[in-house]
């Protein structure tokens, strides 16, 4: 595509949206930098940019692959992707396979017990509220999505679950957990956005369970990038 | 009926519980103690335990009169009442007529709006996590209620909720939101349990706004038996 990267139109706390001559078409530029516990522990850490540029355009041109449409258009450079513009829908969703994390410490549980079924949950996406847990009910009120924008969310979100637990098992990893965004297009159609990634998704190697994700930055387990290089390594391979 | 208090059971933040010679039935005492968020703020004030006693007694009768049972047995003085025994689910059931608390602050809302319908919460019942909202989803993997019992526990509090908003309304006090256990009896069977009360009920005037209930604890905003007080006087008026 002969597309021009135009002004910068947001800085989030790790990609750079720019416009570009095309309306529909948005400029994406991944940053170096880590945050965690919304944003209270920061770091640049370079080439972190790179592994997840590449690692998410990896999983969603595989998903569009499997049939899962979203926002992801193609990569242009190592730190670079071009994707639709879409309205974000103020959710986090995030998809459990296995107890760990924020839900293990809500629920008072361990972490690494296997669930009897994928759990869904949703946040409301506000740095100001710490991006608090929601139920159903709650999206009514605030507005954040219609019950059909849900019902259609939940229904992409159990098969990008069954999509990424193959790809990962395939690639001797265990998807412990993800997070998914989604953006209403020009169309008013709900699609698939934001990015999948180390970022994103909790993975741990599947025989040592070694954790494989942001994690490490979080919990100062060692070299960031030498996990996300693994990663993309393994997902190279498939 | 001829019953006699034995040893204590469990004390809690605002009652005692005695065991009693009848294996079924126990013996509450309402104390004078006040606590808020989750314990941090705690004070005594004379008259607070005899207020919630009569009170609760008042609207548990009412309630059985209305065709809704419930663990209330009889009051035998002015601050302790017999009570059905049951294992109580370890759920915290809100019901919200108005935004208002800790789910106008989540969510980021301002306080007073009246919801188009009336929110039903789940909170895990555990003091040591600070008893967090949860979802459905949450209740099952924490085995804290099965989907028959939230089922009978869901359409027992929207009948609690539309005869408390009535005899409120008569009393001209808003019922804003309130909070609801429930128990399980010898025979299986789900029941309205603990208290009901400016303790665990938001009651605004309905002309002026003032708040009678324990806001006016949390929030310093005068002395909280002169507010129960008057919420005793307009029940007893019904």
């Amino acid at each position: 595509m002969n597309i021009t990267k135009q002004e910068l139109l947001y800085e989030g706390k790790a990609k750079q949206i720019f416009k570009t001559d095309h309306d529909d078409i948005l400029f994406v530029s991944y940053k170096d930098s880590a945050t965690a516990f919304n944003g209270e522990k920061k770091a640049t850490i370079a080439g972190k940019g790179r592994l997840n540029n590449e690692i998410s355009s990896l999983i969603f041109e595989w998903l569009d692959k499997q049939g899962i449409e979203n926002h992801f258009v193609e990569r242009v450079s190592e730190t670079e992707q071009l994707i639709k513009k879409v309205t974000i829908v103020p959710l986090e969703v995030v998809v459990r396979n296995v107890t760990a994390g924020s839900m293990a410490k809500r629920l008072g549980i361990e972490e690494g017990i296997a669930l009897e079924q994928p759990l869904l949950e949703f946040y409301y996406k506000d740095d100001s509220l710490g991006d608090p847990l929601i139920t159903e009910d709650h999206i009514w009120i605030l507005k954040a999505a219609t019950p059909e924008q849900v019902d259609t969310i939940k229904s992409i979100t159990k098969r990008v679950n069954q999509e990424l637990v193959q790809i990962f098992a395939d690639c001797n990893v265990r998807l412990i957990d993800f997070k998914l965004e989604f953006g209403i297009d020009n169309n008013g159609q709900v699609l698939l956005a934001d990015e999948i990634s180390p970022d994103t998704c909790r993975l741990w190697d599947a025989e040592t369970n070694e954790k494989l994700d942001k994690d490490v930055f979080r919990r100062d387990l060692g070299q960031l990038t030498d996990a996300y290089e693994e990663i993309f390594k393994r997902l190279r391979r498939q």
